[in-house]
């Protein structure tokens, strides 16, 4: 171990639960988790001794009904919360819109939505059509990351933000800014895309309001796996769902006429569970039975500082992107490149995937459940390769057909 | 064939593309279709050939970025909509939402969303939330099915219906409907759940401006696969989406500020694509390759009026609760039966699996893909003999854990 400190969780029964292809460094674990050895099986058991045969009576008997809670259940150690306080579907962008939607109504005297400008794009552009709609005066201001303690005061009726950026991985103090928030009457709904399954959370004990995520980056869910939402069970019966679907009623089956929500964390479902998604991530999570997100927090750590300490010490016109600090970082590292597109498609084509941010910046993801010191090593390796030789000046490299 | 008028579409060779138990009779397909045998195949060469070796790369060159219009572009024949113009994701609910949202945007002088009693509840939970959040005095007007078209006037925004109601069956006049709303200036939104594969559809030519619809019930999705939404190409530049995610943007891995709504029907996209349970959806729609919508409705219209024919000459205390003119329904029956609902567990334990729906309905679904003149007959036997032996008559039949 790199630390030397400690002994930290043994990552190599994790990587071997992984499907990667063994000639691949895969740095991008932070945008689409790789495929879980077990997946395929509960698809299987899922198609031939759930849907097949039971049909519609699956709902009941192999339990799909209740799979967003079950699921939730599963997710809710690994970010802080209480059991009975996450549910699962959509996708992120509507669990935010959800948890904004709801937030808003618990301050109803103000008008400000405080966010800033390291916020995931999809997230402004929920709360801008949402406020936009709901009239009023509403207000979605933003600020640069920095000025969000001081941008705080008793005019802020929500404070939304991402923890860690999706470009930099900049990390932002959840506990400090969600006392903050709290300390001015705001209510708080956290992006966590970035964080969960990254470092360790506290949502309870820094007592968040909302927080809403997505599975399919550390978690490993799977292309589009469904989100996450977490409401604090404080004040979940306060909640009156702006989406308002009939499987967060308190009786779904009654078809009454009157939308009643339901007790708890169920009024956050709206309609009927993405199943044979459910499926894949609980089957993916297994993975992280018994793993200490402190030990992937650290060796996190280790690896990122190993690839920053290498890159800069070979690739001499690559700048860091992201704080140097690795407590105010997520587990992602971005570098600027000045012809970071086509570097990034050269490496790609090299064996190594991370991915591209507009406008120079190439990002990499470090998470140990499947990355060893090697990896990154041999990472470096390809990178300072390819730009000393620059290999990367390529047409086939330069060429913009990719949509990710 | 039942009809004896003309020769139909041969539906063995549709029954042997689905998994179905041999000793069942599935007459609840309306509810949740049955496997189709190509789906473990998609699913293996998804994560196989996909997911694992691919990773993030899969986006682009699997295609799964595009799965959403590709498969929405499936659909469209089936309902009668020109290609571009369908997009898949999330759930019915939320793409009700989306379409109402719009719709009133379309009719920003006037307050009122007509619908009426036979709507799934789910849809008026969604109006009803909404139109409460955004105020201004916008009303849900309910009136009995029969009055739609009298209520139709120069106050009505938007004309709010599910075509076939799920209780019943019964089936309205979408032409004539539309066409009244048209006539004074009301925008329509059709919701297709118990339509969309049960019969032939005319969006387009109706001049409908948005349906939506699940993928689950007779397009055989599979549990929770992603719903459709419509948007009449003649107003789709007109739709400001409320639901405004990232990937309904015209360039969104620019993640510029700015929401940008892409050109045409990928504005109605949110948030990434659900690739597991798309990836199904397509390959279920295989099935549907080659056969006529008419003689599927043709079809169910035989077995559903044998069904009935049956029912009412072997089973003398039951009571149809559908039109009984088949023109007026879906391709689904309901009966009131006092007892319904033990009457159905006793069903479902004999192996005739149709559903129950309060007070009093026993709900049963005739779709020719897989469903037989002799299944249909043997239905009966199975009901009649429970009747007339009251073998239903039994605590196990009666306990409520049934959560469908």
């Amino acid at each position: 171990m790199l630390s030397g400190a400690r002994i930290l969780f043994e990552f190599s029964t994790t990587r071997a639960q992984f499907a990667l292809p063994s000639d691949l460094v895969y740095l991008d674990g932070n945008s689409l988790g790789p495929l879980p050895r077990n997946a395929e099986a509960r698809l299987q058991q899922t198609l031939n001794a759930e849907w097949g045969p039971m049909l519609i009576r699956g709902w009941n008997d192999a339990g799909w009904m209740g799979l967003p809670e079950r699921v939730g259940d599963r997710i809710a150690p690994l970010i802080g919360a209480l059991p009975g306080t996450v549910t699962m579907g959509d996708t992120l962008s509507l669990k935010l819109f959800q948890a904004l939607s709801a937030a808003l109504e618990l301050r109803p005297d103000r008008r400000v939505v405080l966010s800033d400008s390291g916020n995931f794009p999809s997230d402004l552009y929920m709360a801008d059509a949402l406020l936009k709609r709901l009239g009023g005066g509403a207000e979605l201001r933003i600020v640069e990351p920095e000025q969000v303690a001081d941008a705080l005061d008793d005019s802020v009726a929500v404070l939304m933000l991402t923890e860690v950026d999706f470009r930099t991985g900049r990390r932002h103090d959840m506990r400090a800014l969600t006392a903050a928030a709290r300390g001015c009457g705001a209510v708080t709904v956290w992006d966590l895309a970035h964080s969960a399954g990254a470092f360790p959370i506290a949502l309870d004990a820094c007592g968040a309001d909302f927080a809403v995520g997505c599975t399919y980056k550390y978690l490993n869910g799977g292309p589009g796996a469904p989100a996450f939402i977490y409401v604090n069970p404080a004040i979940i019966d306060q909640v009156t769902p702006l989406l308002a679907g009939w499987l967060g009623h308190a009786s779904p089956f009654d078809f009454s006429r009157d939308y009643e929500p339901a007790p708890g964390i169920g009024r956050m479902r709206v309609g009927t569970p993405a199943v044979l998604a459910l499926q894949v991530l609980d089957a993916a999570l297994d993975i992280w039975d018994g793993v200490p997100l402190a030990d992937v927090q650290a060796q996190s750590i280790a690896l990122s500082e190993l690839f920053i300490r290498e890159v800069e010490a070979r690739c001499p016109d690559l700048t860091l992107g992201s704080p140097r600090d690795p407590r105010q970082r997520g587990s992602q590292v971005s570098f600027h490149c000045e012809h970071g597109y086509p570097v990034m498609q050269a490496l790609i084509a090299n064996g190594v995937i991370g991915d591209f941010r507009a406008p120079d910046g190439m990002r990499f993801g470090f998470t140990p459940l499947y990355l060893s010191e090697q990896d990154v090593r041999k990472s470096v390796d390809v990178l300072a390769q390819i730009l000393s030789s620059r290999s990367w000046d390529q047409p086939r490299f330069h060429a913009r057909a990719r949509v990710t």
